[in-house]
């Protein structure tokens, strides 16, 4: 297969922005670059910025190349019909409509969607999701985003799919989205941590280091814990109950905790499911490579015309 | 269009198997018939039973016609794929082979289903949910069954997903399902009935009395309502953060209270929804004949080859 069969898969996120030149059916990498995300005071020119900026990055990995294709994945509430970025918290855009944006600086066949669903994609077709039809990819970090994978691809929902994060799952404190007691403010990354300082005292840098202290036998950490992984089986259950996925696979950073998060989880589930079909439960296989590997299967479909 | 086209389809329900020739593309009902379910003491016996009356119902409706295909669709949990009926509560069986036992009796192309995802089905092309692509059908009756149609096909996850009536919305009464909590317990037309019985003392003879009640100011009837749709309104937001349907169906029994129903939900889902996308609310156009209509439209696509 010659170079010429190369795409151009670009992964913008809230801080960095990570791009490759990779070769299908089956993306293979060629090479990579990382860059910083621009962000500016406006979240209109943050995201001119942001095309601007994608424009150069591929230009610059498509230098001795001739790309067939582009993919490009955004964060936020992103409707990939529309190829508009809806919202982004983060980046603060509004409505913005990367799609026209982005083809009006680059030539040929152009791909654009949400970054959770394209890692989502990557997992499903190269990463612990093979050989599911139905699946929910969960990444786990500051916040709780999923992807639903039905019969092989993303369901979109306009955007709005896959909200896990923000399932309620307990009588708790407030969210950022207006709603009270969402998974994400007991189960994140960030919530496991900011949780076990504010009943221990200590600092800690993320929850990588509440889990070392459960290893050590820490009670807050066993309690803070414990709290997660309930809610975290909790909203498997509704998701088991409504969509019944054959796989949960479960990324970010809490993921990284391995058999410390998927023992307990898989034993509580376990407990809470009755009528549902279980979901086994796999660990991500693509870390922080799934967005972009999944903006490279989305490019070679574009170029494909699917 | 030569009655050669015709189908038959037949929808097996707990206490009555409804079934109709008619012809496609979009059905038209031809000639109908009803019968009583056949009930044995045990499941599989019945399941053969059905099978029986089912192939006598196809020779009865075929007189006179040459139908080009079958549709069956019973309840429980039903895996489409394998064409098996996983478990029926109401009718017993347990993993029998529809499938298989059906085309043994039954000459031609043969569709096999659910009947809430071929009522579903039906709502979508064409009752309530014309126009949409993401919808979820929900009867709401003695259970709370519900049917999620993504880019208009209804979504099976091995005959486990839609269980809409287990969805755990509050801390509750204990389900035969063995969860605590469940939606169906609060929300389904025989839980307002019940319920409305418990706290009045008065007897009623379903969820539309209750309904005349609240019409006429009773207190009783009011708080029991009440109850109902603010758990309804729980679920559909659960519901709108995972999944995001463009629509909402309601059905079955409760769903005859009509505004008395609607409005309050969609008021409550107003006061609920944050970040999710508000579904419409719709009331079903199909009635009882959503079942059979499905598996009319399941039989035309059997006959299609798809």
């Amino acid at each position: 297969m010659s170079s010429s069969h190369a795409v151009v898969a670009v992964d913008v996120g809230g801080t960095e922005i990570k791009a490759a030149l990779a070769r299908g059916p089956v993306p293979s990498v060629l090479r990579q670059l990382r860059r910083a995300t621009p962000k500016l005071a406006d979240g209109t020119a943050t995201a001119e910025a942001v095309v601007a900026e994608v424009a150069d990055i591929v230009a610059v990995l498509s230098e001795g190349e001739r790309p067939e294709a582009v993919g490009v994945v955004v964060p936020g509430i992103v409707d990939d019909e529309r190829r508009v970025g809806v919202f982004s918290a983060n980046l603060g855009w509004r409505d913005y409509p990367f799609g026209e944006a982005l083809a009006a600086k680059i030539a040929g066949p152009l791909a654009f969607g949400h970054d959770v669903r394209a890692g989502g994609l990557a997992e499903a077709r190269l990463g612990a999701g093979q050989g599911f039809d139905d699946l929910v990819v969960l990444p786990i970090g500051t916040g709780i985003a999923g992807a639903l994978i039905i019969g092989g691809r993303p369901h979109s929902g306009g955007g709005y799919a896959g909200e896990i994060g923000h399932l309620v799952i307990a009588d708790g404190p407030e969210c950022a989205c207006g709603q009270r007691g969402c998974l994400e403010l007991i189960a994140s990354s960030s919530a496991v941590a900011r949780r076990y300082t504010e009943r221990s005292g200590r600092t800690v840098s993320g929850a990588i280091d509440v889990a070392t202290a459960l290893r050590a036998g820490d009670a807050d950490a066993k309690l803070v814990w414990g709290e997660a992984v309930d809610a975290l089986a909790r909203a498997i259950t509704q998701l088991a109950t409504l969509f019944a996925p054959q796989a949960v696979v479960l990324g970010g950073g809490l993921a990284m905790a391995g058999e410390l998060l998927t023992g307990p989880l898989g034993a509580r589930l376990d407990e809470l499911i009755t009528i549902q079909r279980r979901p086994e439960l796999r660990r991500a296989a693509l870390g922080d490579q799934a967005g972009c590997l999944g903006a490279a299967l989305m490019a070679i479909e574009a170029r494909e015309g699917r």
